[in-house]
């Protein structure tokens, strides 16, 4: 970092309780106070693009709540992520829950807001409609986009009920609109799915897919790896649906699969892409009203650390 | 009752366990069994008018696993709703979550197939939206309607975020629509509301308000008597939105509102209306993400028991 | 009390905090440390007679940790319920859980071994279905029993699947083999029941009801008048199947009603019964896999706290 | 009002969805955003004078989310207390957990920093204890107060392990440093205490009791006149201890007792506080990790509600 | 697959939302609708036979909750086991909670109905002591059963309180009455046990253990891959008691033992049974009462996944 | 063992259901009934220096509840923990919650008593605040003791607030007071520190981490190894904060962190502590108040039975 002006990182919590003091991401300054900043995180309060259990309207309140224990240095990567960059807590792009063609236009024109060729984005969901607005924005600015997609399921479903825009179906409409480069991942993909042409179809979009499954066989490092060296030098997208853990370590969210990946291997997985080119990332699907004692907040916070420190360590 | 067709009830619990068999309500048979019937039981798993904590969509299915231990004789009412009419399980009627108005034109067209000068219904929610398309069926049938609204909110607000279709505006819409008939009552209503103006509103479509403190205060027997002289022989629809009990006695709701009524006011309310020309009714806004031990599912079904009794009652 | 042993009451929690120390009921002494006694707690933890949701064999530990917040003052019968007389916690009366005609002959043995003419009970329940072996233990020490039942359900009924001994039906199988005095009662009686003739029944058998609906009318004050008047000078036993309260007041249950009493009324009818002659009294039917902070146990226990607050009084 | 500078209140709920936003109490602006008030509402997030269930120190974050669904007029009252006065956020006062004494004077020293002859606090606790440092920095400006104490509990006991300082203790301390203007109540009281003694210590202080049965028998409306006449012209301070309310209402908390009021009752003798001179409120024992669907947190939003109502209404 | 009438598969769930429509497993036709089948889904609510936790009586109810979202096609073994056999839901076998003996003759009876040579049946429990009457039916069909067996317990003890016929005892019972074929496996094994001779015993019965520490060593697909060597040709019936899942994956269960198998590992070994010659299975001792989101029954809905998937890769 | 005394082990769970009986930990005899012991399980009820979520004062009462499913034989280790030496419960050491310095004192005054050259002890805690004064009490019978910590943290921390004694800080104090032999280890450390300068103090008081990400790298049983090896024939002191497991393995802890143990990985490294010169162990930092199903607590006392266990194996 070469700026001039001083980094403000968090609230110092051996001096201040962590139950007292702002409800700010990992306690960061907001945008109000420092409006100068490299990183923002930002909320997107938004889940009517819901197929089952609904309530990921109230994620980024959960994630911010679950991110209190959050400390300045990351040792595995030796990165200070609130303090080798500005990181501010943007608040949260308010969209309707009554109508998602215009709650899209409102998130990609609240993330165009935020971003620039230098200022990155970590959003906080929602449900993972919102990717796709995101990825319009951030397609703007970089062009097309490297998606690692952590996840469940593939996403790449063409409509629910006849509609196109939902938690199901964004990166089919993201590689149709040419926001994708070529060679997507998905990572802990397991179970059904409604046919074998999706695979077909998928392959047919450019995903490479990871099974949850093969994550146990070849270790996270090992993807971590893979991942950053297909990623290359190109502008990454991390999408993170909080569904690719393990019911176990995720409870608290609307399509739970069995068989997921462990908050570790997530963990693990997420610190090889340091160093890699990411421009944005998100962690969606976080529906507290199903969470026990804080456990889905606190791993999609501990997710949250390691983007952050992802952005940093470039 | 004069009919030839012997009458079929529920699935007998001193012969077969209640945690076995059947997942209808209250275990009455099927529509699929039993075809010509006097009152159906149907759910719409509809939430996407919340405008707060989602998650009605589940309230049928939780409806109904709360109604396992309703039995056949009302000693209160002195009548056996299963048995003195036909009930029937008629399933969900399936819409979109993902757009409201088609939402609420399936759900007209769907009850209309269950409706008739003769055949009744009791509705399971689903969010507070579907009042709207449920009188619209019944006033195709028997015009204007005389509505008794339970609820802690009026719902009679014009727009949420410039939406006119949502859950805490269908009476005005209704209103709007002259699907109602003059003396309308809200009972239940309290705490805090926008604006004085929207009582002032509220007045102007011809409400009368109960609210809870006033519940206490005069009784609940004088409050149902109150009611059913007010409706005297004009078809009424009870619509019953379960946040007008005390969240302590139904947590699992969207939108609670401290120092609500009693489930056992609310009970003794609705058997003041036995006897009334009750021609619908719903039980709208359980939420049982936010349920606990199925407190608010016992009631909503025990609630659903005295308005299936006071169709008998007639 | 001229008795010339120290009366050994509850450890002090101004000195001992509660959350540490003895387990055992208010943290009074043990059996085993005082063996001579005015009254024995004792925990049955038998539910194999519940014909819905199980779980009341944990009933008796939690309604112990329930109770570790009750203080020796009791200021409405101005009485020291564990000073004023010597109340002992006997422990648990192990039965086995896969045959219920031999758990009731255990429970009879072990009340009986506890008993005495001057030697009273409390137990802790277990399910309903045991308060017929402690009437039969108490019926051979003080003739037949004035019973006073506090229940959402009558509990009077005659088979379940075909069994003869369930928790629906003790206070039937009580009245065939003459345990009981002419002139119980039932209280907190509500919603619906299996068919009219189960009120023809129970009315046969001498039992007057008082349903919920008339506790709110009467007044809880009026109606353990009315109790206190009825039962007279004759032995009298307290039922109290925690489902007398409303789900709000005792989630943690097996077969929730709505509309039930407040804590608030079932504590004053209780205190209603302060000089009558109780000979024995349990609560039953808490199933704490349903309870939420210890919502159902605290009212137990509270509940334990006035009926041994009511042997003291005499 | 005669303010030349227009009241900023909440957000609109109806333009941006309530789970959206700001986090501040019923999203009124933060201090730091409108730094000239009439009202401050301020959370202290300190249990360590608790004796039982710890936890209360998330009490203001829980309190804060539980008010986003408060709205701005009041009917009741007919007032608008977030437009009539102008009402900000303080944020949290942060105090250690580990020091009971250094906690007491910081919270005295950051009420001090909070009010003045006109402008006055509204405190979200954090446990009891607190009481006792805001009565000192009241008391510095207004002379001694007339004390209107909700509560299950006295708190009016010596020490517990020795220490004088614990939420069992302020009312004493208050009243033993000269705090308190003769005439205090409590409201509420039930079940059971250490000793006869404590009721004649408590009516030494000058306590008058009005039990939660009593409030039962009288009515929550005629407490309420009551409670007025009685503080006359005095400066008011009003502290609700949240287990007031019976435990269905309000499992979130401590020292949980059966029989309490209900959410309805304390609202409504609330209500008949306001016009009198209230100078401070507080809302303390509020324990989140035992609440359920922030059933807890809704309550005593609705009693902040009301408090800031009576503040207005002068 | 040479049939001539059109399997029914499952409603389709982008058309018609998963929280609509029938409650049966995976929503697959009910045996009313198509009674000529290949596989039964059949419930057997009963848990009488529980030595700790009670409630899986629940269970066949919580199982068919927790599949609503299974899809048609699994990719892993490449079938769609709802449209490449025809599998219909039995609903449940009601058998009395109140004796044992004649609960298990009921189960017998009721399986011996469901299958034949061709038609295999899919148990959802209850609790383990169903798996002997089972395998009494399956054996009069087909002789010796190859068993292989997931739990945390071993399940071969001899009685508990003086009874035969408990979930601790049914493979014990199974070897005596000469049900299994020579080389059964307990997979998952841990913790304690009552006594080094266990182990003796259990030998003596012909069983090999796969503990849960070994299952972690040698890796699921070697375990699978093992297991599907030893049964050969012969007719197999898997036993899934869900504590063989740790109890992080799976709460809602009666005798949880830390340390156990995630729920990837036991998928990805019972794929290893594709291809044997499976003629039954079951799901047994899932408790919803404790458990939490749906986990445990997630959980158990993916086992039946495989497992169905395992009878049509034949 | 070559005592004369006959070892008292455990309740008969085969005769003696599991739910009734005895509260002590295991069901093993009350140091009460036999005071002559091998080792003494003790609890410690103390959160006070918790600096998140409090809570751990229920810790002890959790732990024995989790305990009753321990039975008496350990297969992997081959020894009976409670028949191969007596093992008692001490019940609890009970400490003020309003005094953090005056609580140490009193725990090594309570530990010192029972503890001797021959007699160890098991410590159920608690938060991590009481393994300071538990080394000091072990130190001076046995001088300088090898700790082998499992933790997500490195609590080697200075001061939180100013304050020296807190649950972050007792290792720091344990080296500076010279109760550690040197070359201690850190096990399952992992996510974010306050600053690189933490990692160079922990290593100038002689840790070593093995973080959790090494521990899947390595294996449980080659750490387990590598444990042994290290501490060799010294005194040994194994202090579990459980919060060490993964928060879906132990969501009942103060300060959760993604990314930890799984129960087995943890058991199978505690195994490998059988054999060396074990002193005494702790068991900290389980909150019930964040528990489900007694997920922590049974994990809880899974690792209390290897510890035992390990004293045995001596």
């Amino acid at each position: 970092m070469d700026r001039e002006r001083p980094i403000i990182g968090q609230v110092n919590a051996l001096e201040t309780p962590r139950f007292a003091g702002p409800t700010t991401f990992a306690r960061i300054p907001s945008i109000t106070e420092v409006p100068d900043y490299d990183v923002a995180v930002v909320g997107i309060p938004f889940d009517t693009g819901v197929s089952y259990r609904p309530g990921a309207r109230f994620g980024p309140a959960a994630i911010r709540a679950g991110s209190k224990l959050l400390r300045p240095y990351n040792p595995e990567l030796r990165v200070r992520p609130f303090l080798d960059q500005q990181v501010v807590d943007a608040g949260d792009i308010a969209v309707s829950p009554f109508n998602i063609v215009a709650a899209l236009d409102a998130v990609t024109a609240g993330i165009t807001r935020l971003i620039s060729a230098d200022r990155r984005v970590l959003v906080l969901g929602g449900d993972h409609t919102i990717a796709l607005p995101v990825l319009r924005a951030l397609h703007a600015v970089h062009g097309p986009i490297a998606l690692v997609h952590f996840d469940a399921h593939l996403d790449t479903w063409d409509t629910y009920f006849g509609e196109p825009y939902t938690h199901g179906t964004p990166f089919r409409r993201a590689f149709e609109e040419g926001l994708l480069a070529p060679g997507a991942f998905h990572v802990g993909i397991r179970n059904s799915l409604y046919d074998a042409q999706d695979l077909v179809d998928d392959q047919g979009f450019g995903f490479t897919i990871v099974t949850s499954v093969q994550v146990g066989h070849e270790g996270a490092a090992a993807v971590g790896a893979r991942l950053r060296e297909a990623v290359g030098d190109r502008p990454v997208y991390v999408s993170v649906d909080i569904d690719v853990l393990d019911p176990a370590h995720a409870p608290g969210t609307g399509t739970p699969e069995a068989g997921g990946l462990t908050s570790r291997e997530l963990l693990e997985i997420l610190r090889g892409l340091a160093g890699t080119r990411l421009v944005g990332a998100d962690i969606v699907e976080v529906a507290p009203a199903y969470d026990h004692a804080e456990l889905t907040a606190v791993a999609a916070a501990a997710v949250g650390y390691e983007l952050l420190s992802a952005f940093t360590a470039r």
